[in-house]
């Protein structure tokens, strides 16, 4: 029996969670035995979009670049993850079009939380304008209309979130939690 | 049973015959039910490398992503063939390390024979003058030391080609050919 594939995007603010959630989602697939690549934002850019910067156009090659690598793997059987910002909605429904095996999952965390959380203090340079084009801050946030899933990371666990994905591709026919 | 991954690099002068051969290769592993994809110059720099050059630095860069997309998709049990002149030795090597699982076929023919063929008009062209960097005329290929395959397409016909690539592939463990 050959394993379906589906990509799985995140989308949210920088902070938002999406990379933690993303990898817990991962340990548990591997953990199950099923094939997963995670294309995490920062990873992403440093072997398949290196030199984009963050302007719109930018940033929309950016995704169409990483759409088209999870679209090959998709097609080949592969749980793709994908934790990227992706800010704006046009540019994600034209990925989710073409890889159709699409569940789109969004990381909703309140600016202000996201802005104190601040891992990489980089909320904190774009604020003192060291860093421009920052999304939530200089640069727009469009988010999702109609979500498969909704992480609202301010208010459950990282666990929850992490479950409410995992249920929802089930639900979809794409894995079995079989024991979980 | 899974299938085993493995990426066939073919590389060679412009209109040496890479995709021809890859494609025949492609369409022999599907008639026989393997996963395969194949990237081809063309399209990759389509999707994959838009805004690079044919300066040496661009043309590694471009090599080092088909490299990346490549592993992600050999790691996941894909047959990956990559139809790209890619001149630089070194590069190549690079890649081929990072993958592993990677069978490199040389397609060999000499220049004069490449620009008789000449099917998109380019070497006309870099003759005149009117193309820059022009593998094999302005610009260095390198051929490999020790390829896997060398497959010499001023003397043997596609077919004939296409055979030594499949074979070598199934004496390597990469695929059965039972009934061939």
């Amino acid at each position: 029996m050959k394993q379906r594939g589906v990509t799985v995007w995140f989308t949210g603010l920088p902070a938002a969670g999406k990379t933690t959630i993303s990898q817990g989602v991962e340990r548990e697939l591997r953990s199950r035995g099923y094939s997963v690549e995670l294309l995490d934002g920062d990873i992403v850019r440093q072997y398949l979009t290196k030199g984009l910067g963050y302007s719109k156009e930018d940033r929309e090659e950016n995704i169409r670049r990483i759409g088209f690598v999870a679209q090959l793997l998709t097609r080949n059987g592969v749980i793709v993850l994908v934790a990227v910002i992706s800010p704006y909605r046009e540019i994600r429904e034209e990925v989710k079009k073409r890889i159709r095996d699409f569940i789109e999952v969004y990381v909703n965390a309140p600016l202000e939380v996201c802005e104190q959380r601040d891992p990489k203090g980089l909320y904190k340079k774009a604020r003192a304008g060291e860093l421009r084009n920052f999304t939530g801050i200089d640069d727009p946030y469009e988010p999702p209309l109609h979500p498969d899933v909704e992480c609202r990371t301010a208010e459950e666990t990282v666990e929850d979130s992490i479950q409410k994905v995992l249920q929802y591709m089930e639900a979809s026919g794409y894995i079995l939690l079989a024991g979980m």
